[in-house]
């Protein structure tokens, strides 16, 4: 059988890795994932047919969306055609037997930042470093107890290093939400949604009527977000999530009459809606 | 004369503290700024009236919005009293002559990230440090050439440190919005702006009938912005800025209105609006 090819951002043991590996699981398709440095990266792969897909972290329950993320979904030539919300589980990995032992951890800031309490709590001190994966295998070259990483449990898996403690992170309810860009849409399902792009005239009056259409078609909106299109003009892109699919008779015919009130329209694309685990 | 004493998360020479800095010199008046390691903290202090503001960003034209920021303005008892728009100008700062002698540049991951073009050209390695301005410490205390850090020229300024080089950001549009926060409210300039947060039931129609108020009012927004309350179920904040001071009469009427579509409803503060410099 023939792997699915899937670029992500960062090492091997990445969050955003474990998150497409979970979601082709499901569908019992075998994947290969292709690590690269940065998100245009992992987007160009797709772009030239490198890799089937790419998959791109848009918000975290706890940061917020991802800027960068939203503004390559606007250049890019790409559709979404998957969503996974996939629950961020911070594990403490290293050699030592007990928390106790563990002096230093190592891990991305924004891990760090999210487990504050548990490190102070236990005294260990952190130590920043470019990804969560990686710091696994920089304490596994370091070959000492007192000094840990702080990753998902998979990347321990990686890199074959024992689990200290798992959820340590100081509010569990810390979710990211990815798309999977594809050169290819993906079918109706008839539980899907659907991203759009579009900036209007700062003008009162022009959203007001671009909702009414939601309004009077019964399509429930699932995210509305205003992102200014040049910092010095104000003008503005609006990122909009809904439910539905864009091949829907309705749906379709519903964008048609919001793109007369747009100057800018792009659809991001249709895809079976994800759902929390 | 007193000094207006303002809390700001990070060491001195942080952007916040910068920020704060040009904000107050503009109205001639002497500010002493107060570190602290955390958004809550620096909240905190100006609630407990340890300080008279805190600084707290909200957006970054690069990066999105700021999640935590947006839950602890939820929270909080403070109102927003005033709004600074602060351009992030990334130095090259080290005891070298020239910017090809620089081996390495310590700095924060996403400083780090927004040089990337200028680092791979003059082939110098990040060097992930936990701020921009702490990282400016480690270079001084390193006392080697070939070490820079990445921060504000204000940074520079205070540790003693030469500028190598101004302005290494690969993109120069970095702008980051910041909210001054206080118990006191700001009072009406005739140029102001209003920050809400309201939530609604998940059903369609009600968003549209809370921004038919700004329509018919003639107010325009400046920002809108859904984020779920919880990520287990289905409900909203929205995040709302527009033009206009609540103490208007018209606002505070539209307001009112807007308040009976609503479950939860509170306004963040009215403020001067802020200006790109």
């Amino acid at each position: 059988m023939k792997h699915v090819l899937v670029s992500f951002q960062g090492e091997h043991g990445a969050y955003s890795e474990a998150a497409a590996s979970s979601f082709f699981e499901k569908k019992n398709t075998k994947i290969k994932t292709v690590p690269h440095s940065s998100f245009s990266e992992i987007l160009a792969a797709a772009e030239k047919g490198k890799t089937d897909f790419a998959i791109l972290p848009v918000e975290n329950s706890l940061e917020g969306s991802v800027g960068e993320s939203y503004d390559l979904l606007y250049s890019t030539t790409l559709k979404a055609a998957g969503e996974i919300y996939f629950k961020v589980q911070h594990c403490l990995i290293g050699t030592a037997k007990t928390v106790r032992k563990v002096k230093t951890a190592y891990s991305h800031p924004q891990a760090l930042g999210q487990c504050r309490k548990f490190l102070q709590k236990n005294k260990i001190s952190p130590m920043p470093a470019y990804d969560t994966a990686g710091s696994v295998s920089i304490i596994k070259e370091l070959e000492q107890d007192k000094a840990a990483a702080i990753a998902s449990r998979r990347a321990a898996e990686i890199y074959q290093m024992p689990v200290i403690k798992e959820g340590i992170a100081d509010n569990p309810n810390n979710y990211t939400r990815f798309l999977l860009m594809s050169k290819k849409s993906a079918k109706k399902t008839g539980d899907d949604k659907t991203s759009i792009i579009f900036s209007i005239k700062h003008k009162p009056g022009t959203l007001v009527r671009i909702l009414e259409e939601f309004y009077k078609n019964n399509v429930n909106l699932t995210k509305i977000e205003s992102r200014p299109k040049k910092v010095t003009a104000w003008e503005y892109n609006f990122y909009v999530d809904f439910e539905g699919h864009k091949d829907n008779k309705e749906v379709s015919s519903m964008l048609k009459e919001i793109k007369k009130h747009t100057i800018f329209f792009k659809i991001v694309g249709s895809y079976p809606a994800g759902r929390l685990q």
